[in-house]
């Protein structure tokens, strides 16, 4: 039988009498050091915690090869009870829902134990409502993750969203690494530089969350200015980049994080593409066409070639379609329409060789 | 002292040696009915886990009224020792980070115990991947909630992410409800006939999870059509719409999931509005372009209005630009080529007296 059982997050103190059982009784007990971070003192509390029900365990450490492999485990889980202990609720982790798949398919049986994710206890102890977050992504020291978490923060932002991001952490051949969130601050300022879509400036507000569930837990909150002042200490680090803030969520940032900065509105740089293309050409396609009008009230069909009464009056049609468009929240039709506009009014235009 | 303690989804399987000994000297114990499900047979196990250890345990249930409004909570935490349990992880609900905050603000000592969240645990026992999901909606029996959560998958699909949705719970005066699956889906339906955005079909592929973490758990997954037919008995229940699939993600599904249907990729009906216009677009804008070079190729100047070669091939570099803007992932610059592009022509065929 293969296990997993999750550890939760707050060491020690969520292991129940039933898991204690599980682990007295089981033949193999191999700790995940991949998929999560456990630290040392939670191990240590662990083998106190079994001392004091009686028993003596024995732990071994399952390094990145092992649990990506996960043959041995297979193996062994067929034929005794193999318990896999994991940080936080186990199948966050992709490699350990594929461990699952795999036993299914060769009818090992499973147990699971959930237990408290990191992921939805930073988010509510930051005060945070979970239902105002888009897509979770993760930052690794690598160029590539960089410019993909910089468009999941733009994308979430501009549907008003907060962006929920976990750094990488790697435990390889006995050497920690967590990665520094100052880092990837600097990495996402390059990348606004490098894509100039508004998203990540200075000024932008940020939490970091580190340890979150250890007696060091810290929480902090402000623009990444004031955070890039701050040293995080060790990990795990997760960084969470809001979008528009509810204000109890403004409240509960103030009262509950270490708060450096006043809450800010991140989407107010952000101006939607679409709106911002409105904005922009309805103005100025309609200082064109009353140009047009003007001169084709003084030509009366004269030179070469006439201004058509009749184009000026949709393509007028077409801004104010434009504009209603965006405001029904469909912006595609908006651009479309802005755009169509501005063609009729660049071919009167050319046709009568003025520049509107 | 306030303590918040989650129960987790796995009943008293998680209960720890710590929490019981919290639960054995705290003053006053409340029970959250109204953020979430907990059942009576896991009341029932929970006082027999407190009579093993040697002490009756004393849970008032706390409604609705009493959790929002929570001067009462706050008043006995002032001077005594009071624990909430909640369902899952406490704050994931809304309600309860409000509490939090008012206690820290009122002086009044806080203690979390995180525990495992139906919402982690689903979406790794479907075996979906988590950085895959966008925002989380819930729906209730309310109209209004169904045209928010069709367009969260809307915006979901179309980033080809996932949408879990929860499902409305209420248990006030006594009265449990749990909102049934197939009505969501009902609504949803309902939903694609008003707004006809290629979201939500009888063929869409979805999966119910029923009592996450209870004994009878239970994860289906099928075509909307499929799951109709099915009696998901008592909830809660939650649901999850899926966007483009991971090769892994398929096979866990049919693994780990009582599968009905082979599932499907619910974004290859969504078509991308903005690629939706340029696909369709660009080649009349083409045609409409050739029509105009014949006539004026035949026309030389003498009817009343030229056609302009300049604003021909104007129009030509647009087009040109909206389909290498769309491949460049630059929508909104795509859909203003075309619309300028269009905008040119149809003002050299109106001129034209034609309708290209």
């Amino acid at each position: 039988m293969l296990r997993f059982i999750g550890l939760g997050i707050n060491g020690y103190k969520t292991m129940s009498t039933h898991v204690l059982e599980i682990l007295r009784n089981c033949n193999t007990i191999y700790l995940d050091k991949f998929t999560g971070f456990v630290s040392d003192d939670d191990l240590k509390e662990l083998r106190s915690l079994a001392e004091l029900h009686g028993f003596e365990i024995n732990i071994l450490p399952a390094e990145r090869w092992f649990v990506e492999d996960g043959r041995d485990i297979l193996e062994q889980a067929r034929t005794s009870d193999l318990v896999l202990l994991t940080y936080g609720d186990p199948f966050i982790a992709t490699t350990l829902i594929e461990l699952y798949v795999r036993a299914v398919k060769n009818s090992i049986k499973v147990d699971v134990i959930h237990a408290a994710s990191g992921i939805t206890s930073l988010i509510g102890e930051a005060g945070l409502h979970i239902y105002k977050f888009g897509r979770i992504v993760t930052i690794t020291s690598e160029q590539l993750s960089t410019v993909s978490v910089y468009n999941a923060i733009f994308e979430n932002l501009l549907r008003r969203n907060h962006t929920l991001i976990l750094t990488e952490y790697n435990n390889e051949h006995g050497k920690l690494f967590f990665l520094n969130p100052n880092s990837a601050f600097k990495a996402l300022l390059q990348a606004e530089m490098d894509f100039r879509f508004k998203v990540f400036f200075e000024d932008t507000f940020a939490i970091v969350a580190s340890r979150i569930g250890m007696q060091d837990q810290k929480i902090v909150s402000g623009t990444v200015r004031s955070l890039n002042g701050i040293n995080f200490g060790q990990g795990p680090h997760s960084i969470i980049i809001t979008g528009a803030l509810h204000f109890t969520e403004v409240e509960a940032l103030m009262t509950l994080t270490y708060n450096l900065n006043e809450p800010l509105d991140n989407t107010a740089n952000m101006q939607n593409l679409s709106a911002g293309m409105i904005a922009r050409y309805a103005p100025k396609a309609r200082q064109a066409l009353s140009q047009l009008k003007r001169i084709s009230s003084t030509d009366n069909g004269i030179s070469g070639n006439k201004i058509n009464m009749e184009i000026l009056a949709n393509a007028e049609c077409y801004i104010d379609d434009a504009e209603r468009f965006l405001l029904q929240g469909k912006p595609e039709l908006a651009v479309l329409s802005i755009g169509y506009a501005e063609g009729l009014i660049d071919a009167m235009g050319v046709t009568k060789e003025i520049d509107p």
